[in-house]
Formats: structure tokens, C-alpha cells, sequence
């Protein structure tokens, strides 16, 4: 089968097609032929060397397709329309996936659709629910409010609670796009002070729960927007990984609670977990439409490297998909 | 009456006995007659002008004594011996406190041993139930481990749980209390390296929960000891407050759950909660004497200089009390 993998750690030039063995499903897993996958920052990292957990020479985390092949103890029919978070191994013709978490694509939804849900939408849930205990009072700040995560995120906060919504994002285009998935106020980090617009949106209080995905150049602001006895979880970091000077007194007067969180390398127990409790509260909503994946645009597999080219260009407003076609 | 004052921010010899008018208690407060008041690093940080929350200008946050005074609104008999938080004033003749959050003082106890226990022993139940979430199957990292907290904390999880108890401190007396009270592991900071003895102790693991009081020296080493998932409370800064670089992808990688706190600067409401819940869990054992203050040396309220070199001196296992005697 076709597969994508790295040459060498470096940059998007990195990418090749290659062929590959076919993955065999071991006990509790599904063979997919895998229809469409989507690109994420995990996939970057990956490229690069950097992750230190990858251990699967093909990329990428996440598919839609078919059910072609099950174990002897596994309970699905083959044909059956799956989309989930794969070990790696998603930029690839065939995926294996354990079974427990392979989640039922709802008939509405295209495969492309389809693999635009498991990372973003189960990283956003995690982070808003499992993470963040957001509930109806309190008012949460999203930043990179136009990427994958960011538009999840905006809309499972919009339709799981009556929290106040801010976010930032770097276009008039991207805000408006936030504000038509539900957010209340929609900041631009590159016209505004995203601190000032929050005090300013929270009485002075500051936002109960922050969602961070930009990491060091925002560290100071996000202080200053955070309430006392405000969650801030952090889960990336766009903006760089080094903080310089952090003054831990700040911290301890806001009495912060700071979460780091990453979910790829979880455990296949959490990730389950998380498959069955996100499958329950949100795939109905998908289902009618009140939640929707977001696609920005889809690449062939042969232009893998143009699609992560495109993300590192931060350009896109939700997920880049690559779409496997068959052979010959 | 006499009570203790700074003339101006600054060192211990900024500390003076002055004559101060009797408060008078308000609406749900009671008027104590102060016999021992504690010494606490708050103190210190209010004594030098940096806490930013002290409104009240004589010092001291806790005392015990006997209620000579209620408000027409509070029930509890002129006479009984109480501790307890206040805000601000204890270094004095007469104190007043929210009557709620007034502990009725053991039996078995002395003035002086009384004031030994509510700041020290209700941020320790605080930090590793409250904010710690301590279970019987975790590891508990508790720094400076003869401190008053730390003499506390140690007790607490004792008595309390099943957990591996590993602690820190700066010498062999200090470390051999620690272990009498029940740490499991005692770590001379100053002789080994102590992530290295709690990764030993811990199967590679790490701790699932630091008490840290420390603050920047040991945010590398916390970083180091500290397990996947662990819980990382900060609750002081004797090893100062500036971090020269956060490296956010360990926090990330690591998932460290951080949490800032303070107690003194927390409202009346948080407060008598936590007297509360502490009363019940705690109070029925220091009546049976399975925890116990711990008092390193009383002084008199005019040696109020004496006593806060001696904190600052670092030398002291367990808590360091100002006894009150009557004027005449």
C-alpha cells in the first residue's frame, strides 16, 4: 500500500510517498481502508523529530474509512463506516485501530468530514470538559479561534453550555467565521490588546478558563486575562515553548491552576474513554447538524507535502484534510 | 493595648510594641483576649511591604485565647478558649474574629500550643485535600519537611492516608523529627539529590503530588520528581519567586497539573469552609494527640524581633510562638 514517512527530520520537502506493507490487525483491533486523514500540529512536531513519542514510520493520527478486516474477538461487520485516533499511521492507504475506539460516522458526514472530527473535536472536548470543568457561569477564552481545535472547541462550548465565549485570532475574516460558530467576542490579537478586551468583557474579573494553544508569547497576557482561581490548560504551543522569567508569586495571588495536557500520547485506555464519553454527548449533535466539522480544504495524499506547508502557513480556518485514493 | 506594628517596611528591627486602641467586635465577630499569637511567613512578607493584601496595621494572622466579647448576633459563651484565623491584628492584647471560624480549643492543649495550629495546619489540609486530592495510593513530596507547614503536612498524611510520605530538610535533626512524625523517606537536600532518592523511591515514577514551598530554586528538580499526571501545589517562595526559563512542552509532556495558592489573602466565606471541614477530620485527633502541634520557641510579644530573626534564620522545626502577658 501507499504511505507516507519521513526521509530525514526537517521541513514539508521531507514528506515522500512510499509503498508499505499492509498493517495487520492484532487482538482488539480493525483494519481500515482508510478513505481520507487530516493534518495536525502533532504531524509537524512528528515531521521534525521533535515529539519523542512516535514510534510508527508512517504519519499521522487520525482517519475515516471502511471496516476491511477485524480481529477473531472483535464485534464489528466489515463495511462499516469508522472514523478515530489511530497510533500513527493515518497518511496510508490501511490503518489498524483498536476497535474500542473506532467511532460510527454519522450518515451525514462525508469521510472528508468524518476525519476532520476525532483529533480536534476529542482534544477540544478533553480540554473544555475533562481538563477544564467548564460549566454554564463562567466565561472561557479560546484562543486560535479559526484553527482545528479553536473551531471545535467554539462550538462545543456554544452547544454544551451557556458559558460566555471569547476568542482571538489574527484575521476579520477568521472572527467572523468564530462568531458564526458561536462565539460572543471575537478579539484581534493583531489590532487589539486581547488582555484589555477581556477585562473589559468580564467586568474586570478576567476569563474563568483559558484554552492555550499558543504557550510562551502569550504567557504574560494570559496572566493578566486569567480570574483568580482561573484554569488555564495549556495544549500547544505556537508561540514557542520558552518562557523567560516567570514570577511564580503571580501565580500563586491568582491561585492559577495551570493543566499541560497532550493527547496523542495518552494511553489507549484514556483515549477510549474519552471515544465513548465524547461519542455520547456530541456525535447526536452532529448527527443534526448542530455541530459540524470544519474543513479549510482537502489535498490529494501526493500533495502531503503542499498540505503541511499549508498549515505552517497559518493560513487555514479548520482542518486540512488528504484524501487516499484507490490505486491503478 | 499593646500591640505590634512596622514603622517602616523593612527588617526585623522595623517591628515595634506600641499602644493601640481594643478593637471593638462587628456584626458576627467576637473580641478574644489574645494569650499566644504565631509567628508565619506571611509576616515576614507583610513586614516588608511586599504582600499587597495586609490592610489591617498591626501583624499577625492566628491566635488563641479567650473570648471576652461577641457581637449581639453570635452565640458563643464569654470565657471559652478558641483559635483561629484572623485578618490581621494577632501580634496584640485583643483580637477580633469572624465567630465561624473560631475553633474551640482541645482540652489537651496550651495557649501557646493552640496557636500553633490553625495557619500552618489548615494550609497543610488545604494544599493536600483541598487542592491536592492525596489518596491513599500516591506519593506525597513534601518540602522543608521541619517547617511548620511541613511538620503539619506530615502529620496530616499520616494520620489521614496511606500514602508514601518522602520529605526534604536541611539537616539530620530536622530530618529524624520529620521521620518521627512519619515521613517515609527523609531527603537531606544539602547531601543528596533529591529527585534522584524520589525517582529511586518511587520505581521511576515520580511523585504524584508536591507541596511546594520553595518556589524557583527547585522548579527543576519538582519538574524532575514529578510523575505523569502528578499534582503540583505551589505555596510558597522561600527559594524565590523568579523562574529564569519555563520549558511549557515538559509541563505539556509531563501533563503537571500546577496550582498557585494562598490562604491568608482567600475570603471569611473560604475560610470558615475550611476551619470547618479541618474541625471535623482533624480537631477529634489532636484531641487523642495522634497529631500534635509542634512549637520550636516561644518569646514574648516584646521579643517580637528575636522571634521573626529566628524564623528567618531558617533554623527552627516547627512553629515559632509570641505569648502575650498581661500589662502590670
Amino acid at each position: 500500500m501507499k504511505a507516507v514517512n519521513v526521509k530525514q527530520p526537517g521541513g514539508a520537502e521531507q514528506l515522500q510517498v512510499k509503498e508499505f506493507s499492509k498493517p495487520l490487525p492484532k487482538q482488539g483491533e480493525i483494519l481500515i481502508k482508510v478513505n481520507a486523514a487530516a493534518v495536525n500540529r502533532t504531524d509537524i512536531v512528528n515531521r521534525e523529530g521533535k515529539s519523542g513519542y512516535n514510534t510508527n514510520p508512517i504519519l499521522g493520527i487520525e482517519v475515516a474509512g471502511e471496516v476491511v478486516d477485524v480481529a477473531s474477538d472483535v464485534n464489528i461487520e466489515k463495511g462499516t463506516r469508522v472514523m478515530g485516533l489511530v497510533n500513527g499511521g493515518a497518511y496510508a492507504e490501511y490503518a489498524v485501530m483498536p476497535a474500542d475506539r473506532a467511532m460510527i460516522i454519522p450518515d451525514n458526514l462525508s469521510f472528508e468530514e468524518a476525519a476532520a472530527i476525532p483529533e480536534v473535536f476529542l482534544t477540544a472536548y478533553q480540554t473544555l470538559f475533562w481538563l477544564g470543568g467548564l460549566t454554564d457561569e463562567d466565561t472561557v477564552l479560546i484562543h486560535a479561534g479559526g484553527s482545528g481545535v479553536g473551531t471545535a472547541a467554539i462550538q462545543l462550548a456554544k452547544q454544551l453550555t451557556k458559558a460566555k465565549i471569547i476568542t482571538t485570532a489574527g484575521s476579520a475574516e477568521k472572527l467572523d467565521y468564530c462568531r458564526s460558530l458561536g462565539a460572543d467576542v471575537c478579539i484581534n490579537y493583531k489590532e487589539e490588546s486581547f488582555p484589555e478586551e477581556v477585562l473589559k468583557a468580564t467586568n474586570d474579573q478576567g476569563a474563568d478558563l483559558i484554552l492555550d494553544f499558543i504557550g510562551a508569547s502569550y504567557w504574560e497576557k494570559n496572566l493578566q486575562s486569567i480570574c483568580t482561581d482561573g484554569r488555564w490548560i495549556l495544549i500547544g504551543v505556537l508561540g514557542g515553548t520558552e518562557v523567560e522569567k516567570v514570577n511564580l508569586m503571580q501565580l500563586m495571588l491568582k491561585r492559577v491552576q495551570l493543566k499541560g495536557t497532550l493527547l496523542t500520547p495518552r494511553s489507549d485506555e484514556y483515549k477510549q474513554q474519552l471515544t465513548q464519553d465524547f461519542s455520547e454527548h456530541v456525535l447526536p449533535l452532529i448527527q443534526e447538524n448542530k455541530i459540524k466539522p470544519i474543513i479549510d480544504k482537502i489535498f490529494k495524499l501526493e500533495d502531503v507535502q503542499e498540505a503541511h506547508k499549508h498549515m505552517e502557513e497559518n493560513k487555514n480556518i479548520g482542518k486540512i484534510i488528504l484524501r487516499i485514493d484507490e490505486e491503478g
